[in-house]
């Protein structure tokens, strides 16, 4: 993921809550353009995030892109929960989790996994 | 707290990265110019996050601004934990946390609160 | 115009960019939800950027609220230009013009200003 | 120069002003990253933003990165202006313009390009 100049605050550094942009990036690239080529249209419809937890272990500077990994760390019947590890020059700077909850958003409520979205998310689970 | 139009994303509320805009706007608007009013400028020179729990209640839209309620609820020898509920409209929208960590920017290490830094936090800290 | 702490860049004052930002929730207040007050709800269902021209003149930092003077410096048939000054600390810090199309968001066109629309404009056109 | 989710507003297109992040993003790669690479740190330490002009030809989406085109238009004693193009699936899709002036962080004045500077610049001047 590539990290932008203007991801740096005052203090010289990527900013923290851009960090949450930089997850959001590589969550959205998975479950909206990811599952899209997989004929999967139902979560760019209507994602909604329920919580986000995110750890700070290493400040992150403008440069070289960072490498994020994402797995399902949980998932239950209308919810499943994203995990993330970002690395910078190789070394853990960051970790994080979204709980995420499928939503329709014409009806305005959280519904349950498809059995189509169940089929996508099984290779991300983790063991 | 103002809601910017363009902190909407395009699902047309709040992006969620965006509340943690909004309550770094509120946390940096007590540490940094409500300590430096009070003669404290060691939180300027340097509060580092160590961690945020985010929760998601409700949506959240451009129009008025929403309302930020901000307490100390823990507090220790090297780090305070600040949280934080958002209303909108009068409803509670979101709930948040940060683990700040007060930090010497100059040599790059974590240090103690000092003693004048625990008297500017006592008042807000929860009982 | 409230300023936010992390509207600053690297360099410490607010970033080129985020003038644009500012610029737009001034243009967005006034014709959004100013027009929606006058029950005009048109300019909100498509106003597109043709062109901008952004002028700086002193850097501005986090603090106090600026001050954002507008008014419109032109009008046409399919487009007005709406002109804007940035005051920081009484002083003029920025300088800048937006070139806006009334669009039809649903057929993909711009199209000419209503007679309503005309009508909201003008108070604010300058002789 | 890659597109984020993010960079989307309410409308579902990238907002106009994240047109001049993205401008920016291809700015800074080439003069500080680029300058860096070539043993010149002096724009790094300070180039100032005096103007931008920006022309919005077509909506962009969120998907494939853009490309940006970006030469030197023109040079004089104490700043030099940069020209962008930028496509979106190989269409033009805006076009912009930055007048940036060499600046003297630590004392406040702008500064007249330095002969390492101009030589750094002369590859990318436009005939």
């Amino acid at each position: 993921m590539p990290v932008r100049w203007s991801d740096m605050d005052a203090y010289g550094h990527v900013n923290n809550a851009r960090f949450l942009t930089i997850y959001e990036e590589a969550r959205v690239a998975l479950f909206f353009q990811g599952a899209r080529e997989h004929g999967l249209g139902s979560f760019e419809e209507g994602i909604v995030i329920a919580r986000h937890e995110i750890d700070y272990l290493r400040p992150v500077d403008y440069g070289d892109p960072v490498r994020v990994e994402m797995w399902i760390s949980e998932q239950r019947a209308a919810s499943f929960t994203v995990s993330y590890e970002l690395f910078d020059d190789g070394e853990l700077a960051g970790r994080a989790k979204s709980v995420c909850v499928p939503y329709n958003l014409a009806d305005g409520h959280p519904r349950r996994l498809s059995a189509d979205e169940r089929e996508f998310l099984r290779p991300y689970l983790a063991a």
